[in-house]
């Protein structure tokens, strides 16, 4: 109904816009960036389904097309779907220019729409990537999980100390790169995209296999480990030292979360079945799950972790109650449109001209960059064979789950490169092997799990509980 | 995964931070920025479901508690939710104090945070009242719409005129107030807020009656005089005269549009659905879907006509396909989660200090309001009894359909006090007018559709595809 008020503070009536007060012309703008998030979403959709159609048709997965297709329509290429914070300028974004030809966006006005339309963006595929995280958990068996709560462990903690060990010693003593740099570099190393991997899990229908729940467990300390690692170098970088105290702040808070979370959720969640059975509203179901998944999320992003794992446990806690199948149902809508958002501005921020090597200033990285990817690919693959002893275990299926490293492995070299600690080479090393890992992992994953479940596959054509999966 | 770097922005670190660069300090309020909508969204989850559910348990539309939550935990009482374009500062949201409490932001940070939180929330309630217009789109019928248009013409053409001539001349010849602002406050009176009656409607089951698509029709045409009046009344006072290209640019483009989108939508449909059939990846149809809904609303917004208005077209058009009944149990969740917000904000926006009669200077508005009030009223009310020799019909509930303002109204009252032709009694008196006649509508409507459907409140208790339903 803003719109309306375009009327009012567009060119129409510009005229009577000279006594307007500074608010109506705010709410001009707001009008103006709503059709920019409009247009967004209509550019992102195409470009996530474009992508993900391709994909699907020559047998790769359909996240990798989201990514490239965002990729494409980014900074990299297109420069249609731009962000500030990747150092795009509103003069950048094909998005505001076409609101300056069709919406009569001024340019003195374009800045402020550009900062705050990124920011929605931004904002969504955040959400995005919560809702994909809640319904993980949701697909999740909380049983299983702690089941395969040791393997999970071993994994995660082999594929921290393996690339990180690897990583900065090779770098000292092979490429003569100072420690603190080194160590800026291997602890990159260290971070799994739980989101990239559990998409193509489940595009696969592997996601509730044993494999399946040993990669997510092992993913979701990963992201635990990560936030340790990165106090610790960040800690290093500074003062030299590590401060203890932190490390054992986070370490504590991080298991008392997940514990207390699942333990008071599963104190709850009966009353909370209860209640929603009480409820005569339409929508009683999702909006009582998302009270509780957003309210974990909050406290997860507050104390210092991450709002995905206060989604993550809020997934595992309502996926025992009886009402998984029903809230499954109605949260695959909501995931179909906030996670293509997410995906598709992953792609759009990689910023693929640290990879030309026509560069001259990109050569010393790709060199550096040739080494961290292998070790990356390596200290990850090996994480599977550490289960001793278990046989019937696809080992380099789990190895290659951890591989992808997403945009977690690009916040060690915000935080690096903020502290002045990193060289621009090994800065553009770690993007370079950061977007590599994420991009090989889905075609490399769908490989080594050589049979995908058809049985699955060939169901009825209904919505049905699995992430991601083709009907 | 952003939330990792709030590590390096937030105090854990905060020594390192000096060196951080400015975009690492966005990040962190970006942090911020998502943990407030997080926690708003709990809060506006929570508000709705408490409001709508204790109206449903006093035989009240659940949409009038979702407005009065939203109005208590708004400007007008607790403070929790509030916007800067209602004038409120940083200092008065509890929201910003919760998180200068829990997590950790600083004061200097709060009023940016703020800004940023404001414009999310109001985005998505934007979207919200876009999925709206959509589902009810998609629960219309073309052909009855297209049948029931003569006389939906009749009742938004009584509906406008009747109340503009009354409201202006009793205001002049009763009040003697000047005629600008007369005819400000009396443009104010045609406004129907299509996004109010129609949840009632969908709530009571009566929205596919032939009374509902009446009342739809004549709301949906009442938007497009509203934005004709608006341009009459606001070319008005700026010169005095009527601009009269203005008015024909508003009236061809509006007809030009909603005849266009339905034509080439009905055209394009069939190559759409195909389209979907052949697609092999997750959400296929709601996001082709969508790209359509949002190309119409984007379209719609930039030719100076509502967002709204294109989600509707599209809806429409995407209800006479086969596809209809799946797309209705896919949107329905989206619409869960999206159209809450839009009322809750529309409650929280309003303030209801204006009706508070120890303060002196609102006697006067008082003594207007209630003029305006009761021609807002009549001069709904009236337009269903123009519809001579139908005996068959409701036409008491079409009046009573087309009585709530909602936020168009105070568009009227914004666009007057911006061109400085208002008084400040009578932008107060038509704030009144709006609140009091989008608050009565709910409960008076369902007074006058004396029967609900019961039939269908005693179907099964899946996803139906039928608005606000209860269960």
């Amino acid at each position: 109904m803003n719109c309306l008020t375009s009327i009012a503070t567009n060119t129409l009536f510009s005229p009577l816009l000279a006594t307007a007060t500074e608010t109506e012309a705010e709410t001009g703008s707001q009008t103006l960036i709503f059709a920019g998030v409009l247009l967004s979403l209509v550019l992102i959709y195409f470009a996530n389904k474009l992508g993900g159609e391709i994909c699907a048709r020559i047998n790769l997965p359909p996240v990798l097309g989201e990514l490239v297709a965002g990729v494409i329509i980014g900074v990299s290429a297109l420069s249609i779907l731009v962000f500030p914070e990747s150092g795009s300028e509103v003069t950048d974004s094909l998005i505001i220019k076409f609101l300056e030809t069709t919406a009569e966006l001024s340019p003195e006005a374009a800045t402020s729409v550009f900062a705050s339309l990124s920011e929605v963006i931004s904002l969504l595929s955040e959400l995005g990537v919560v809702i994909l995280l809640f319904e993980i958990g949701l697909e999740s068996d909380l049983k299983e999980l702690i089941r395969v709560g040791p393997q999970a462990a071993v994994v995660a903690i082999v594929g921290v100390i393996a690339p990180f060990a690897t990583g900065t010693a090779g770098l000292v003593y092979l490429f003569h790169v100072p420690l603190i740099p080194a160590i800026f570099a291997g602890a990159a190393l260290t971070a799994t995209s739980i989101g990239i991997t559990a998409k193509v899990l489940a595009e696969i229908g592997q996601l509730t296999s044993e494999e399946g729940q040993i990669i997510i467990g092992a993913a979701v300390l990963d992201d635990i480990l990560g936030i340790i690692v990165l106090a610790v170098v960040a800690s290093l970088a500074k003062t030299g030292e590590v401060q203890i105290t932190n490390i054992i702040y986070l370490i504590i808070s991080a298991g008392v979360f997940l514990i207390g979370a699942i333990l008071i959720g599963r104190f709850l969640s009966p009353y909370l079945v209860g209640l929603v059975n009480e409820m005569k509203t339409r929508g009683q179901l999702l909006l009582t799950a998302l009270i509780f998944a957003f309210s974990l999320s909050y406290i997860a992003a507050v104390i210092h972790l991450e709002a995905i794992l206060g989604a993550f446990a809020a997934g595992l806690v309502l996926a025992e109650t009886e009402k998984r199948k029903e809230l499954e149902e109605q949260v695959i809508p909501v995931a179909d449109i906030l996670v293509p958002i997410f995906f598709v501005c992953v792609g759009a921020r990689t910023d693929l001209s640290v990879l030309n090597p026509a560069v001259p200033s990109n050569r010393e990285g790709l060199i550096i960059a040739s080494f961290l990817i292998l070790v990356a690919i390596l200290g990850k693959v090996i994480t599977g064979f550490t289960l001793f002893g278990q046989t019937n275990l696809n080992k380099m299926a789990i190895g290659v789950g951890m591989i992808p490293r997403g945009e977690v492995g690009l916040v060690f070299a915000g935080v690096g490169a903020a502290s002045g600690a990193l060289s621009e080479a090994t800065e553009a090393a770690i993007i370079m092997m950061v977007i590599l890992t994420t991009f090989i992992a889905p075609p490399f994953l769908r490989l080594v799990f050589k049979e995908p479940a058809e049985a699955t596959l060939l169901e009825d054509n209904n919505p049905k509980p699995i992430i991601g999966e083709e009907n």
